[in-house]
């Protein structure tokens, strides 16, 4: 087994030798790779690989994807696989398929490879580095196959590298041990769902149900086992993991995030957010080691706002922003959020709720890791991103009032039409916000109300959702936007109504601690890339009291979230781990 | 009671002082009317009159509307109106009005004048001449303070209009007494309808219903009445009157419309087609007269598709367009067309059926009157209009397919948003679609499906409708939107369905045919205004076997159709009745 010094100090030619099998009957990824020694650590050198790809032509990259063998396919059959896909697809048990299982595969290989010129490609140990079952790989297969081609190269490149980072790990001996068990703690989490979506497999954990006071329990329990001093149940259901420094006079540092979930939810949203400090905190424990400040882990009750509306509760109740009203709030079931935390045994009490406001000047601040939830790390196949600004936000419902009339009779300068003049609103704030840097603006709500084929629209409702790295900016795109819709409906004698329904403001990264997380990124050997979160996270409560800055990771599948097809790597946890206790150390040392 | 010839005779003030009235406090439209002397109808002074007014500054016209009275104003209570505007207030029942109905016309009154800087002003003696009701005023008042200032601002002055026309009906002592007979008919037909719909006070006369029938019943009993020689209800249930010619052996004139109606009809499309030659026949036969060929005129059974999927069935009998499987076709109910028939007394027989196939040697061709259910006339204050084509149409419904992602998260140059491209495709259509003559194009279905105002639109649902004087223009925009559909598809790498759900060829007017009624709209002194027909017809069936032209009659409240609202005027239809009985005496020389 060699090592990264040796590696580090081979000759080109060793050097790909080394390397033989990473990428599949593709030497010059290792061979153009050389030239960038040294590799401080595993993942710099997977980086350096990755770049290398990434480097190469549209032309050596699907050499690369087309060196790969069918899966279960006929080289498969015919023992003619590298020593690496015959472990790995014989892990997944490819060599064990049913004869219906082996048709499936062969009939959906075939017109996955009609579709897009080349074979399917999975990494077939999966994200936890174990064998995907059949099922999945199936369901995966016919998932993909609907994939637009420009995206699905791009995960057919995606997979090549998880399936090289994995071949690394054997090659160098190298096993994710916080992050598979972080994994492992979101998996178990998972199993504590509400009754009618565990039927069906679900996820769904929402506010102080059955489901969410047994997720409690076990965050509270698996604290205890990482070696927390004191884990309590707050009085609106926070789990609260304290690890305390050799001076209890410091400054704690404060962390974590939500462990409600959506309906239908993924299993990382939120909940890396205390699971990676607590594996930190394990780790601390098992070495005997304490840092000059405490750590409080806090996991929040709640912040999807699903079961009442009344989101960021377990966060806002840190900063003073429990609103009273809440508790009179009834769930779908006429259960009002009075009785379900009487019912949860919590004292449903507005002291003890206001009791729970943190003092600023006793903590250094609030850092909080996060699944992305969106495309771009995946798109750049880095494995963690600096956050600099939790947008501000704004979003509105309207409508557009036209004038129905006939669609065979209405000459076109005599139409009122509502739809054409909200498509003009949709494609102004396309342009608007990609004309401004990092924003983005979404008309996600679109439809004529009762239209017919042969009616020209006499309505058109739409939303707009805006978003902005500051106040400012948000401000401008939603005014010109407001602006552009009048000088639209102006021109085209139309009325419209514009309703705000949220509004959020920015939360930019402390400089301080987003650069603590820039120096631990660094640390690991990746590359460093800033990026502001579009979606709203505990992180923006915090902001209101303290210095607060986050750490993305990489979601898989392009960075779905909301959606049981949210996933992350064992891998990309463990460097999620990795990065929260460099961030301790050099906090430590400051 | 003056004369027209008086009229024409008269001087520039004598002529002013005989209009005195008929035009609010504003002598200045019948001044500058004088000069386009001699008219040689009363409907030709009326259009001479609505020309001056046309050709007037806005700020004329802004007067001219300034210049009316609120209905039950102050000037109403203080007994300061005109005497016409005092006999047509009281006529309304103005003057009777209950304190809450003055206090809710006063309330309504002031917000439509604060809103739009002008009196409201409606034509209180209504279409067929007598007084609206309170209830129906109140209503107008309610409904008009919606219209976009520009459209009000028409609005009043075809009500105007209207007003002068029946002032001047009064002044010299006409009564459109054709016009006022087809507008009872209409009124009395519609009053069968579908028991559901007419508890509501709403019109719904689907094929063979009970009141479907009870429609026929009435409209056989008034062709008899009405002096035709033969009236039968054919195999499908046509009402079919014949009245003979002099020339037993000389081809026959074929016209009519259908009595069938679409769920919350108006009273007038199709009915009119009918009613209209049926009026000429009565005086015809009163007076004694036969014209050298034979009058058919057929009511037909069902055109509008509304309980069957078989569109035009009743004047598609005629042409053996008759489609056999539409007799296993179920309504709603289950009810299959056969039994229906089989309920209503119709021998539900397809040699019977079969045999309603007209020769076409034997006929001159076929007319149809119909209202224009559209703005074009109303728009132009002209009564009538020349058919030039009925339009060739196609209708398609579509997807394009993207992949919803999370709207703050996904940047702009991530994103394969549907909506934002389906946007794109409403725009070209509307802008193609003008560039091309009379064609229309319609987006009139527009929805993302399952839509969230933080998601990217992963799909996008729309529909298309397009219609041409001819094919081959339908077929280029047709074309031509495809294209930029892939286009747009292509570069923002979506996908897209599109299927094409209805197809029309286009019905040009026969152009002997449609000089006739050019001779007739003429000989009653209005101008001649041609336009095509964007919705579809039963002349359109006909077309495919004979000669066919079309009549259209100006349609009220910006010519809305298969609504409650659609309107016409007794005087319309009497000028729509003077045009047909010329179109037949001119055939006759001919």
């Amino acid at each position: 087994m060699p090592t990264l010094a040796e590696l580090n100090a081979a000759s080109a030619s060793a050097f790909t030798d080394l390397l033989d099998g990473v990428y599949e009957h593709s030497r010059w990824i290792a061979a153009r790779t050389w030239a960038a020694r040294p590799f401080a650590t595993l993942a710099a050198l997977k980086a350096a690989l990755v770049q290398t790809v990434r480097q190469a032509s549209r032309d050596e990259q699907l050499g690369l994807i087309r060196a790969h063998p069918e899966l279960a396919g006929k080289a498969a059959v015919a023992g003619q696989l590298t020593a690496e896909s015959t472990d790995e697809q014989s892990r997944a048990g490819l060599s064990h398929c049913t004869p219906d299982e082996f048709a499936r595969i062969n009939a959906l290989n075939a017109e996955y490879t009609a579709r897009f010129g080349w074979p399917f490609i999975l990494a077939v140990r999966g994200p936890r580095g174990a064998g995907l079952s059949r099922a999945q790989i199936i369901a995966t297969l016919e998932r993909r196959t609907d994939n637009p081609p420009d995206f699905e190269f791009a995960e057919a490149l995606r997979q090549i590298h998880r399936i090289a980072e994995l071949r690394l790990n054997d090659k160098f001996g190298f096993v994710p041990e916080q992050g598979n068990r972080v994994w492992d703690w979101c998996e178990h989490l998972a199993t504590h769902s509400e009754p009618a979506w565990k039927e069906r497999g679900e996820l769904t954990t929402t506010y102080l149900t059955d489901a969410h006071r047994a997720a409690a329990a076990e965050i509270a329990a698996t604290m205890r086992e990482c070696g927390f001093d004191t884990v309590d149940i707050d009085a609106v259901g926070n789990v609260v993991g304290v690890y305390p420094g050799s001076d209890p006079a410091a400054p704690r540092l404060l962390t974590g995030s939500h462990y409600d979930t959506v309906r239908n939810a993924g299993k990382y949203d939120g909940r890396i957010g205390h699971f990676i400090p607590m594996a930190c905190v394990r780790a601390m424990h098992r070495a005997g080691r304490r840092l000059p400040f405490g750590l409080e882990v806090v996991a929040f009750a709640e912040e999807e706002g699903q079961r009442y509306k009344a989101t960021f509760l377990g966060s806002g109740a840190l900063t003073g922003a429990f609103n009273p009203a809440w508790l009179d709030q009834q769930d779908r079931d006429g259960i009002s959020m009075r009785d379900a935390m009487r019912h949860a045994g919590l004292p449903a009490d507005l002291p003890a709720i206001a009791a729970l406001r943190r003092d600023a000047a006793r903590y250094l601040g609030f850092v909080e890791v996060h699944i992305e939830q969106g495309p771009v790390l995946g798109a750049l196949d880095l494995p963690l991103g600096i956050v600099t600004s939790i947008n501000a936000s704004v979003r509105c419902v309207g409508e557009i009032i036209g004038m129905a009339s006939h669609a065979g009779t209405t000459p076109m300068n005599a139409r009122r039409d509502a739809a054409c003049a909200a498509a003009e609103l949709a494609l102004f704030l396309e342009r608007r916000a990609a004309a401004d840097g990092d924003s983005v603006g979404t008309v996600g709500l679109l439809e004529v109300p009762g239209g017919s084929i042969n009616v020209v629209p006499g309505r058109c409702r739409f939303s707009l959702d805006i978003r902005a790295p500051n106040n400012a900016q948000r401000d401008a795109v939603l005014a010109d936007t407001r602006t552009e819709l009048a000088a639209i409906c102006a021109r085209r004698k139309l009325r419209f109504t514009l309703e705000q329904t949220m509004r959020e403001q920015a939360a930019t990264s402390d400089p301080a601690l987003q650069q603590h997380w820039e120096r631990s990124v660094a640390a690991l050997g990746l590359p460093l890339h800033h990026l502001p979160s579009g979606a709203g996270h505990d992180a923006m409560m915090l902001h209101t009291v303290m210095p607060q800055a986050m750490l993305f990771v990489r979601g898989e599948n392009a960075g779905i979230s909301h959606n049981p097809l949210e996933s992350s790597t064992a891998d990309d946890l463990d460097l999620a781990c990795a990065a929260f206790q460099h961030l301790l150390d050099t906090l430590a040392a400051s």
